[in-house]
């Protein structure tokens, strides 16, 4: 039976066939996020330590560190990445006590990420091509850690499925050439957009089932892709993920913080009240008015990514006697009464 | 490449590997509801309309007629039912173009309904009971149409799934005697609560494979009974649909419309807001009440059995272009805003 380990300096995750599915949190990454590289970049650290704690609250099982930006003063990642990527692992390592996935397109960052994490971070990641293997196999080898390994290379990301799985059989035998066995490889079989490409949800199904039974190796995604460009993001990543589950995927990386309300929908929302003759208090806060207003809470919601793994988990028998699930689903009636009576006043 | 099909006098239905997933709406059914009884006997039918227009206009793909009622003035459904049948498939077929399953455990309102339907239904069900199958198969074969087939027999239901397959198996081949297709036979391979018998999921899964691969047929199930007894019902229903149906399940017998909100409900969030400070205004319509606050709606949720459902369609390119998944989620913001529009006043 395949089991990754990966660890921080107190907790073990395994990923494996009869666990309950990892959830890799993807949000502390600044690549394409202007703001959040000048927050770094003036050594202001808020945005991360907010994401590092609201994914492990809603459930992430590892944390994805990346270092990816572009700062004013230095437009060299290889200068940038290698000491931020320090910061920031040590930084999250002292607020959360989950393992890590060290994640960079950069070799320097990640040995510098693979020296300050605690435990046996999983490391994200190889690639077929040529280069990559080079340069990052004898990391893994060094520091006997698991790797992410995504299925294109040299000649690019092939739509055709066959060549992807052959691509991931490569890496597994030039890993094994290093002395890393398949259990310590996490492929992640690339999942392509369902609107760009109809087959992309069965291509990944049939892909994840492949390498499962005939490479023996755990698998990981990047879930939302598969809903990139199309209305309702959330309602295809809901049922995508308890299908892959079902194909046999043991983890993704993805967003486990369930559906972020913004200022604008809240305002928004706050009008069309006023509109209906509805007469709001004064103040109040944001918190209390979208659990009333039922638009989401920091709690997973119905419909949440994370409701629809918890559920899955219950259905591939891998949540003993359905224990999680009836700890993250208290009867919704119960709930309610409580919190109507909490907020009652005077 | 199996096909079942079902008709109205105006459309047909496939139920099929390549088709999108056939939901069959269960509203339209008395059993153990006293109230509904009542109302029938007295012949009043009007929570029957709702229910039919309802599930149509949630999705349902055909309805399911049931009328086991027991009236206060005759005990005996053998009497009971068939003309209770008969009025409600006239009922139905003239208010929805849909077709309809023909669903009793007395085989006189079983021929009753399949006397009074247009097109070609779907009869629920033949078991693997020698008395059923004698029973139902000539009527199956007289009226030329396809049954639904539950795998229990007359050792009741098996927990073994083996025992499952084979009972299914056996009525594929009596029914072959009778000169009835296997495309004529929709298996229902019987779904356990998942709160009872952990390996509930994976048995159902995997039942599903060997139908389709092994008897090349069509499969359905009672969705919901996966959930009994567990908290958030609709959350374990909403993983169990895209699985299933990534497993190969094609249709379901189930509710379509998304939660519905009951009075009590509407009755404790008002109480709750005001509470909060909120001021309602004196007189407010229910639907734009469950709309503001987001307790649901008569459209499908993020987070229904249909949205898992149309999500899972398009995850299995089953449907062309995204086109239905498109129509069903236009942007939130979009229709959010048209909505707060419209209800502004003055």
């Amino acid at each position: 039976m395949t089991r990754t380990i990966v660890e921080s300096a107190t907790k073990t995750v395994i990923i494996g066939f009869d666990e309950p599915f990892c959830v890799i949190g993807e949000r502390i990454n600044p690549t394409g996020r202007k703001l959040l590289a000048a927050e770094l970049e003036a050594g202001n650290y808020s945005t991360i330590e907010r994401d590092a704690l609201a994914q492990v609250a809603a459930g992430a099982n590892i944390l994805d560190i990346n270092a990816g930006v572009v700062y004013n003063s230095n437009p060299n990642p290889n200068e940038t990445e290698p000491p931020l990527m320090r910061s920031i692992v040590e930084l999250v390592q002292g607020l959360v006590d989950v393992p890590l996935c060290i994640d960079s397109s950069v070799p320097d960052a990640l040995e510098a990420g693979l020296e300050a994490a605690n435990g046996r971070p999983l490391l994200n990641s190889v690639t077929g091509e040529e280069e990559r293997l080079e340069a990052i196999l004898p990391l893994v080898k060094k520091y006997n850690v698991p790797v992410v390994a995504i299925s294109n290379d040299d000649t690019g990301i092939s739509e055709d499925p066959d060549v992807r799985f052959a691509v991931a059989k490569r890496i597994v035998e030039r890993a094994a050439d290093f002395g890393i066995p398949a259990h310590d490889i996490v492929v992640d079989p690339l999942v392509m957009p369902i609107g760009a490409m109809a087959t992309a949800g069965q291509q990944v199904f049939s892909l994840v089932r492949r390498l499962r039974d005939e490479l023996g190796v755990n698998t990981t995604c990047g879930a939302s892709n598969i809903s990139f460009g199309l209305p309702n993001r959330h309602g295809i990543n809901n049922a995508f993920l308890p299908m892959a589950m079902g194909a046999g995927m043991t983890s993704a990386i993805m967003n486990p913080v369930a559906l972020p309300i913004s200022q604008k929908k809240i305002a928004e929302k706050k009008e069309a009240i006023e509109a209906a003759g509805i007469i709001l208090p004064e103040s109040m806060e944001d918190e209390a008015f979208v659990a009333l207003f039922g638009m989401g809470s920091t709690k997973p919601l119905a419909g949440s990514e994370m409701q629809a793994i918890r559920a899955a988990n219950l259905l591939t028998d891998n949540d003993p006697h359905g224990a999680a699930w009836i700890a993250a689903n208290k009867p919704a009636g119960e709930a309610g009464g409580r919190a109507g009576r909490r907020r009652r006043r005077g």
